[in-house]
């Protein structure tokens, strides 16, 4: 199938491309407002986006691309008025669901379609998700956050790998969101990315603590 | 300061490498046990972790290697007994932390001392993450989940950079962990990857739902 990129076990060489790509990323707060972001590549952007890793692979996710003024308006009264809500080409609201241990067994099918997953695995992940879920209630709902993040990452990762720029926002209304943009009961929108082209001005990627201050050994 | 890759608006060039990367990343669960990482190799790592954004630049986030052979033990009773918490050479317990406005000043004075961030900026930020996380504490757990996960995505490609394979398992008992590795009481374990060199016999890529089912426009 045209999706599986890797043979199995295949080494993985090092990819210094992939470093220099890790530390270049930057947040953007300023965009070049008049310069659109084609459909084209806003999916190509949310495929990319899909290749990130997810519990089950339930893929747990979803992606609202607000491009239209109206939207974009409405969606900035719901982000502290923040301006690159408008100005940047389009606005991903990158929403997650609590895990479905039901859906299991249609997410797995086009693995075991593939031919490597052997076809009796969705029914053993749905009762290890089942029980998993069902024992620690708030593994299910923060997997909604974990899943949309992990996507909204790849996201901006897509995003510069296309020569674009994202800007990630946590502050917004949540309920707000939810409510404007139609979001089902259980669905939480998770962070707000501005995609688009970055105007001239920009901060560089900020300075980070000491790698010493976050890591320890056990 | 080194730690500044990029001049302040420099265009990004498009990038064909990182969207290989993205598309070749897999979720290996197979580690040959007996190849370690060295401990150059997994700072490296959380190096990379570290560049990804998090909310006010809090960097809310903490990094534990479990590396030795009783505590990858241990880890592996609080995780479902997954053979990839001790088969792996390493298992990096992924901690966040509820986002404190009170250290945006010192997490931001770098990017003052570098010239670029206006002196004011550290209380404006603060003022602005007070008011936000008090009005949606939710939004301040999701948070501690949402940052993270995004440093997670980061260690995970940065393991991939390094010709290394990762894993990630949510499937583990929260509280356990917490107290096995001497979390502080705000503190969660929100992801844990496991990395190393991986094994034969791995799975490609799983397929994914095709964009159209995850994609929709406002």
């Amino acid at each position: 199938m045209s999706t599986i990129a890797l043979a199995p076990s295949a080494p993985s060489p090092a990819d210094p491309a992939l470093v220099r790509a890790i530390e270049q990323r930057t947040s953007v707060s300023l965009f070049a407002p008049d310069q659109p972001v084609a459909e084209a590549q806003i999916a190509e952007m949310v495929r990319l986006a899909t290749r990130a890793p997810s519990a089950f692979n339930l893929q747990n996710w979803r992606f609202i691309a607000v491009r239209s003024a109206p939207a974009k308006a409405r969606l900035r009264e719901l982000a502290w008025n923040q301006p690159k809500v408008t100005e940047a080409a389009v606005v991903f609201i990158v929403v997650g669901a609590p895990p479905n241990p039901a859906e299991i067994a249609d997410r797995l099918a086009p693995s075991i379609a593939a031919g490597f997953m052997p076809p009796h695995m969705p029914a053993a992940w749905s009762d290890f998700a089942q029980e998993l879920y069902a024992q620690y209630p708030q593994t299910a709902r923060d997997e909604a956050v974990r899943t949309a993040t992990l996507g909204a990452a790849n996201l901006m990762l897509a995003a510069q790998a296309m020569g674009l720029a994202s800007g990630p926002m946590s502050g917004f209304e949540p309920d707000g969101v939810a409510d404007a943009f139609g979001l089902a009961a259980a669905e939480l929108p998770v962070l707000l990315v501005a995609v688009g082209h970055a105007a001239p001005g920009n901060w560089p990627q900020k300075p980070r603590r000491p790698v010493s201050d976050v890591l320890s050994f056990a």
